[in-house]
Parts: C-alpha cells; sequence; structure tokens
C-alpha cells in the first residue's frame, strides 16, 4: 500500500509575507502525521509564501521559463529552505523523513511533459523512509526551466508509483459544488463541469477544475480534504471529496 | 562534446578541521572555470572536511549504511552547504551554475550498484547551465543509505552522458609510479599494476588502483592531473595521467 499525500503550501506557510511558516497549522499537520499508522508515504508540499514570492519576481511559472541562473538558484533555495523545515518538524516528531529536490530529478521536454525520475524515492520508500517532495524549478527544453507544481508532482508521483492512495490536504474542505457544498464523490468530469463553472473548465494549469480533470485519470482513488480532515485520511478513510476516475 | 569534470574534496575544503572550505584553492578553481570556453560541462565535487566527518560520526560508508534518519541529514545537510558553497562562486564569477542532489536522484541495489537518474542532468545541460552534483548519502536496497563518493558518480554520468571527457582534478599530479613520478598514460592496468603496488591493487573502493581499474572501462579518455593543470585540461589538453582503456 502505497501513499502521496500532498500538504499544500496555503497550509503549511502563511499567505502573506515572504518566507513565513504557518507554525499552527505545520504543527497540527506533523502532529497527525507523527500519530498515524502508515507506511510507504510520500509527501509533497507546495511552494506557499517561500515559492510564490520569487518565482512573481522573475516571471516564471509552469510555460514560461527563464535561463537565468540567479532565478534558479532564489526559488530552488527559498523551496529548499521551506521544504528543510518541514523534514526537520518531522523528524522531531518521530517521522523519517528525507528531502528529494524535484530540480535535481525531474525535467520537461519541449512540450512541457514532465518526467520524473523515482528510483531515489522507490529505494528510499523500500528502506522504511519518507521521501519529501516539493514544487520547484526543472530544466525545460526550449525554456531553462520553468515551475513544477506540487499537484504535478503529486500526479508524476501516483503514475510512477502506482500508488493505491492519493491525498491532497489544501485550505478548502473539498472540491465545492454551486451552493459551496462539498461534493462527495466524482467518477466524471461532466458530472461537476457545471457546478466547477464553465470559466473554470479550460483551465488546466492551477484552477480546481483542471486538479479534477488530472485526478480523474489516475490509477487510484484520490481524496481533497482540508486539514481538520488529514488524521481521517491517514487513518484511510475518505474524507471531504474522493474523485475516482477508475470506472470510465 | 560533453565533459564531466571532478574536483576533489581534498582540493576545495580544508582537510584539518570541520566544514571549511580552502578559498584560495576554491578561488583558483572557480578563476580557471569562469576562464574556460568550454559548453557542456558537468561538475562534480566530493565531500572532503563537510562530508567525511560527518560520515564518520555515524560509521557510514559506500558499503556500511544505517536507517537512522539524523545520519541522513547530518550528512546530506553538510554536503548541500559545499554545494551551495561551489555553485554560488561559480555564479558569482559568471559561470551558470546550478545544484543537482545525489539523494534525490540516485540509489544502490542490494548488490551495491549504483544507479544515476540523469533526467534533470541531461535537460540542464542542454539549456546551457552546467549541474554541480557532489558526493552524498543515497538510499541502498536493504542497507538504508550508503555513502556515494564523487569518483563514483563520475563514472555513472561519463556511462550515462556518453561524455567525450572526464577529468579529475586532485591533490596529486597524476597517477604515480614506484618513483614518485608521473605516468603519463594509462591503457591497461597489467601495465601499471606492479607501479600501484600490490595491496592497493585489491582495493575498489577509494584507491588509486580501483580508480584506475574503473576509469579504464569507460568510454571516454579521463585526465587525473592536479589543481595547476585544471586550465590546460579546460582547453583541451591531457595534462596529468591520462587513462585511455578504450584500446583493449
Amino acid at each position: 500500500m502505497t501513499t502521496v499525500l500532498k500538504l499544500g503550501g496555503s497550509i503549511i506557510t502563511e499567505k502573506e509575507g515572504v518566507e513565513k511558516i504557518h507554525e499552527p497549522r505545520l504543527g497540527k499537520a506533523v502532529g497527525m502525521l507523527a500519530n498515524a499508522d502508515i507506511s510507504r508515504l510520500v509527501l509533497v508540499h507546495g511552494g506557499g509564501s517561500f515559492g510564490h514570492h520569487h518565482a512573481n519576481k522573475y516571471d516564471v511559472s509552469t510555460t514560461d521559463g527563464t535561463h537565468d541562473p540567479d532565478a534558479v538558484l532564489d526559488i530552488h533555495e527559498a523551496m529548499k529552505r521551506l521544504n528543510e523545515v518541514v523534514v526537520h518538524r518531522l523528524n522531531e516528531a518521530g517521522v523519517p523523513a528525507v528531502p528529494v529536490h524535484t530540480l535535481s530529478t525531474a525535467s520537461r521536454d519541449a512540450a512541457g511533459a514532465l518526467t520524473l525520475g523515482t528510483t531515489a524515492v522507490e529505494t528510499l520508500l523500500a528502506e522504511g523512509f519518507v521521501p519529501v517532495l516539493h514544487g520547484d524549478v526543472i530544466a525545460h527544453e526550449g525554456k531553462g526551466v520553468t515551475v513544477v507544481s506540487g499537484d504535478e508532482i503529486v500526479t508524476a508521483l501516483a503514475q510512477s508509483l502506482d500508488a493505491d492512495r492519493v491525498g491532497l490536504c489544501s485550505a478548502v474542505p473539498g472540491v465545492l459544488d454551486a451552493e459551496n457544498n462539498v461534493i462527495p464523490e466524482i467518477t466524471s468530469f461532466e458530472s461537476v463541469a457545471q457546478a466547477l463553472g464553465e470559466s473554470d473548465a479550460t483551465d488546466v494549469s492551477g484552477g480546481m477544475a483542471g486538479k479534477v480533470r488530472e485526478l480523474l485519470t489516475l490509477g487510484a482513488p484520490a481524496d481533497i480534504f482540508g486539514l481538520d480532515d488529514l488524521a481521517a485520511f491517514l487513518a484511510g478513510k475518505s474524507p471531504g471529496t474522493r474523485i475516482d476516475g477508475r470506472g470510465n
């Protein structure tokens, strides 16, 4: 049983300010992870106020690249600072977390398709460690480097590792319908396209509609939930919204 | 034309002390690299007083492993501190160096054989960056993590990238014969086995005999030379000892 879990940047950092950890929320997430009885867990965290600030400064996104090494170092080192805090907090709580830096093991081809090497992640998992990846900049054929989001890493990991469960712990309690109620289960995009809004439906980069579309293609169910539900997810339950396109 | 160049840990750090950069020698190496007209260059550096101190503390070597995450973090973070200094000095001198952390992209199987993922390195090279890898700890099937040496990384990179030239810049001016003279060229192990000493001939981990044996198996010539000869190597010459087993 392999689980890939993302901790959103909006959970573990403060939205306002530069490179500020949200201590209460990170502490809560770490506590739930330390109390969970779970093996073969891979964590991915977003950038929050560590990554986005620096990426904006250099106008770098998942599609807009740069060949400026200063941009690479500024963004990558900020993400490593956040990763180091997350990894150390987890270890202090007894979770054998070790860092895996995405820039070192991923790249995009000219079409933007992501290749994520997992030789390190797979062997670390087999040896009982909890690899912790993160949003980052990565080499992009023809564009220098571009941003890779935590969500993209989750999808690539889930596919490469043939994960059994995928969790996305973020600032929202699930996928919301037009009345802001959590949709408990999504098995096809058509069933929720209207609720997610037409304008959103064409956004494949970061919006909820794009995220739902991508998670529907996985060979495993994915749960989208808020921080309060992390313990339930780690206990094997399906809080928030379950996205499962395997029947299609 | 792809070049893989190792800067020995004994060159860029002070042997005595803990985590001390050898500023004059690092500055000299960086200056030569900044003045070189060379494309598709991958750098690898050893650990010197950054890596060995921490590895010794936890009794970790290329064959003796640990599952202690504190050991992983202590050794890996020390190597990242050294790598960050090297990468920044290079950038300050105009070399577009970017870090690639070996723990994130390599592992060993149960027999100790190294797999080094190069998707990031290859795309970074193609985009004009100079990837800088380093000796590190990596996941090792059945043993937790073990040390990977800069020399091992050089060999793996040279093979994966089908490198045209390999350079090892270290504290010695080349491979020395029994009279301490530099041997200009080695094309077979038999021709130098006696000069390298019988006891050394069985050492495959770090001794010069083991290094020569491994470099003879590459599909490219390898030059072993001292810091004073780095500029000559970067200019396309073959200072020190040339090791070329391609005729065998």
